[in-house]
């Protein structure tokens, strides 16, 4: 899953912004504008060819708004108002989405967030369906339109940076195998399994078996078919219910891109499941997931539209809510960032060469929902504002895993993983 | 540095000791040692005879109690009276150190401290000087007889776990020296540099320049010799000053083994000074230091007679103490807890083969206290109550980091880095 950065809405020093407009009201919403996003690098033209300049530097795009009430909408709520205006037309860019979306993170990057940002509430187990079902279940053929062969959703592992999108996501599953040290006969619990191209992975490669969770219904039913086509189905047991379920003993417990959907809340709860599950001698795990720098507040529309519930943490707060009140140690932890940028903008590209199928399968508002999405991710990735974060965990006095790392980066005769 | 797992304070489920005493105070002072070491498998024996086994295991050690003063101290505050009695002979062990204060701590491992250690107050500059000239000042000769040639008193980076603790140690600075990404002509600020073996190396073999800041009189002088003798002292500058007071402009920091020094209260501080020097673009930095799985306050006889002052954070401590607050960014953080117990395995040894001169330039009590302290860690180490972390870290959005790690591990044609 991905995030947006989020936009900011108190106001920062005023300076004369470069606005004409002959409106009281109109210029008032562009003056207010140009102080929030003052020093971003973008022009902002209206309906009835007034403007203003946010930057005395020459802009990457300029962003076209329609209608008064899109203006006054974008002052009150900027994230959200420019997301649901971009999708209804009433907001154009001319100019790449991507560029224009970096530089508002470059220049937003320098104003921390005051303190900490307000929590989620509860996600329960229903609730947690309900989250995953609006963005997941959105349907196997539209997912299979622009991810590639192996249906991962997730950040590739690029062992070269030009490698094909498909290899990378290979070498990430095979990546995360050798993190985890999985040997002949282990089982694993993997929680948040999407379309299972790991738990096959692992099944087929490392000769382990596996229990996959998720509440994603769609998701499943592709997993199970996988799991039959390849021989696989009686290693890997695809289980449709919530992490906080998982049972049984695992030598190792892995999740990808899952834990931005657990919530604040039930990070302790998460741990207590990793806990029990793993074995006490030599049980590991690794959690793979977007975060932050530092903790922030989740963009608002990307909560409203694209992934209710989610949360980017800072690392911090991953250590100290899941991990720590269960005693695991941390073995190892890699921030993929610039791996999630070149990921992204390969969904991005491959989203837009089939924008047209994806328009008559929805509309044209879902497409232009879609595209802003996964753009200001992409976006979020090249210019830091988002990191993804591997942490590899075990038992505090585990002595059976690798004097060093090295054994992670052996390489085939065709130099893959 | 090196530290110890706090003992035992509160009560546990009560048991039967088997306990033989007549007199009513020793029986209880017995007991409640029993109950406060429940399933360790020591046996306690004490001047009269009496004894009590806390576990019905096999005994892996005898500890003997010359008189009832000791015992009573013990139930008061283990960790202290014990250290005290030992280095005064009134506590005798019976059987190997080593593997009598791994079972201690694997036997409490299952107790977690309950809510957050104390704070242990602001450490001013002039306090920090206090603190590290009471253990750094020893003096030279002393550290000399059983440190290795590189004199580096920190956790080394074991390649070959049959490897010297020399080559370790060279292997460690290299290693440092990767995650570092030094490049000729780079400045690096080293902050605590102990006896400069890190910045000389950085100078001798990447041609950068270093200015390396520490308090300790008695290692600056042995820095500075050394550099001279090196041909280096034009590239290196010892500086004598605390981390505070770092300044200029740097392509790297580096800090290793000091931040137990620092203080949890003044983690911003160092925070805002590495920010200062950081280049905005590339910049980018190294923290090792010995940890914890979770937050747990700090053996009370060690910051009494070893490290005064002294604190082993949790991760999450690190991060959200010292990182967090100025934006930067985690790229890598290892742990490397099974190095820092062979490192001390083998200083333990060299220190028991050179007791008898460490006794003629101190008493029998300062070896005994050293022995203790020198186990004590060992045992911190391969019991897994302390871990030893090195984050890597730098700026949100720096491309300039390689794709993967694989350029951590190559090899010369002999095996080392």
């Amino acid at each position: 899953m991905h995030v947006a950065q989020p936009l900011p809405s108190g106001p920062s020093p005023p300076r004369p912004p470069r606005v004409s407009s002959s409106h009281l009201l109109t210029q008032w919403g562009l003056a207010r504008l140009a102080r929030a996003f003052r020093g971003v690098p973008v022009r902002l033209e209206l309906w009835d060819g007034s403007y203003a300049d946010f930057s005395t530097a020459e802009s990457v795009a300029t962003v076209r708004v329609r209608d008064r009430a899109t203006l006054l909408n974008l002052t009150m709520r900027p994230a959200v108002a420019f997301g649901e205006a971009y999708a209804a037309g009433r907001i154009v860019v001319d100019g790449d989405l991507v560029p224009m979306l970096v530089a508002v993170n470059q220049a937003l990057a320098a104003r921390p967030y005051p303190g900490r940002p307000p929590r989620e509430g509860r996600i329960t187990p229903a609730r947690a369906r309900h989250n995953v079902h609006a963005h997941y279940d959105i349907g196997n053929d539209f997912y299979r339109l622009w991810l590639d062969e192996t249906m991962a959703y997730t950040c590739a592992y690029f062992t070269d940076p030009e490698a094909t999108l498909e290899r990378a996501q290979q070498a990430k599953l095979e990546y995360v195998c050798r993190k985890l040290q999985l040997r002949p006969g282990d089982h694993v619990i993997e929680a948040g399994c999407g379309w299972g191209a790991l738990a096959l992975h692992m099944a087929r490669t490392h000769g382990v078996t596996v229990s996959a969770y998720n509440v994603s219904a769609s998701q499943l039913a592709f997993a199970r078919a996988e799991a039959v086509r390849a021989g696989l189905a009686d290693r890997v047991t695809f289980v449709n219910d919530d992490y906080r379920a998982i049972a049984g003993r695992a030598d190792a417990f892995v999740s990808i891109g899952m834990l931005e959907h657990v919530g604040r809340e039930q990070y302790p709860e998460l741990g207590r499941a990793i806990d029990r599950v793993l074995d006490p001698a030599r049980g590991r795990g690794l959690l793979h997931f977007i975060g932050r720098d530092a903790p922030m507040p989740f963009n608002a529309w990307i909560a409203e539209y694209i992934f209710p519930g989610a949360y980017a943490p800072a690392l911090s707060e991953v250590l100290s809510g899941v991990l720590e009140p269960c005693g695991l140690s941390v073995f190892d932890v890699e921030n993929l960032r610039p791996h999630y940028a070149r990921t992204l903008t390969h969904w991005l590209d491959r989203f837009e060469a089939r924008a047209d199928r994806v328009q008559k399968m929805f509309d044209e508002a879902f497409v232009r929902t879609w595209r802003l999405y996964l753009a200001s991710a992409a976006a979020c990735f090249l210019s830091g504002s988002l990191q993804l974060f591997q942490v590899t965990f075990g038992r505090p006095a585990d002595d059976s895993r690798p004097w060093t790392r090295d054994v992670l980066y052996r390489r085939r005769a065709d130099g893959s993983l």
